[in-house]
């Protein structure tokens, strides 16, 4: 199944005064998973961005279930539910064993680094994230 | 009208290697914003949370449009578009002068600090968030 | 006399799960003066940037007085107290009114933006950064 | 050899528009190998708040020496260098590989968590910063 999950400790920097892990930290830690993602896939961002090919977020949405706390250990799930011609959409899910945290979807951008316009995603990426999307279908 | 607008200065720690700010920056803006909206109206969050009160973050979404930079001096628009039983919603937009970089909706629910449940809204708040609705529809 | 301050409010970014302002997070306030200190002297850092020259911080050290927490209104005092071939010295104090909350010395460096390796200071910043030693020695 | 040392990877979160990591977040990898070695010491840090006891970073010193950037997969090493009454001194490297890229010193101070005045070290605790000290002078 494709499904992939990359684990994530809560430290005080994730935390505010409310005690509890702060919003916008969550997307740090999605984008953690989705970095490892691309690095499973040999995809590593740097190495798109000597192709002159950067990635962005370009749209997102997050629903907030139960907090997560100091010292717990997230599991983020991540997997491919929409490609397009440059862009792909993330399904990204935060666990605490069993009990779901956090959602979201994350839209990303495959933009020209240079002048910052969207770009097609490059031949060997897009048969790669195809079969991702194949992988995903068949589940 | 009932927008409310908050000047946000991007400094070197909101940006990334790809030379703009980081998406989830934008949301520690956002919330900059709300915070200065709650303080006009002489809601201080750390009053609300001797009265056992805690708002937090329970859904959001945010589209991406143009990246904003170093140095640039941006503007976050708030401006309120529902209120329920133990939540409002916020919209908020990042503009650079005239040009919108980024938009979104940030929902905050109002939870009982002890348990972290959802809890009612105290009658004061209540009724300006209703005078804050009736502002806006009267735009 | 030659010491320049900068506003900062204390968000719920800025805190953790201790309830107080998280310690790395003094940093960002300070680099937020120096910032501000370069461009009411005319020089942006992106400007710099233009002229392959970075500005990278090379050393610090920070002492922890008092807490700051959620809603402080601070204030961060820089004053320039040594110039070199290619670093120069801030000490840089987080007050609350009177009461001071954390002071420390961050070393700056002037770096080749291309080889990283460091560079002597342009000759307008030198003279700039002399005057400023003047004003403070002549206290 | 009593040198604990903790892997660290370096996210787009974590750099800057200079297109390396940001000073003030090495800050943030040493807290994570700190709070790691006082886990695997089995002091959980809030273990320590239901004790009324808090940590809190009461000085620190950081050379930069090297930058590292995008996708480093970094090496925090932390080894303790002096116990006192109510404080405990960590020495901290970075290493990217056998790259020193930053080192610092980092002071703890244990608090009592209502009054945040000093508070000396829990008797459990002071053995074991003892035994780890011996530990080093043994090397």
């Amino acid at each position: 199944m494709s499904i992939f999950t990359w684990p994530v400790r809560v430290y005080f920097e994730d935390t505010d005064a409310g005690g509890i892990v702060y919003h916008a930290q969550y997307l740090n830690f999605m984008e953690r998973a989705r970095t490892e993602w691309f690095r499973h896939q040999e995809f590593q961002q740097n190495q798109l961005f000597k192709q002159n090919i950067q990635l962005v977020v370009s749209r997102l949405s997050c629903r907030y279930v139960r907090p997560a706390v100091l010292d717990d250990l997230l599991e983020i799930r991540n997997s491919i539910i929409e490609v397009a011609y440059c862009t792909m959409l993330f399904k990204q899910e935060v666990y605490r064993q069993d009990e779901l945290l956090c959602d979201g979807e994350v839209e990303i951008a495959c933009i020209d680094a240079v002048n910052l316009k969207p770009k097609r995603w490059p031949a060997k990426m897009k048969t790669l994230l195809n079969e991702q999307m194949v992988a995903c279908s068949g589940e």
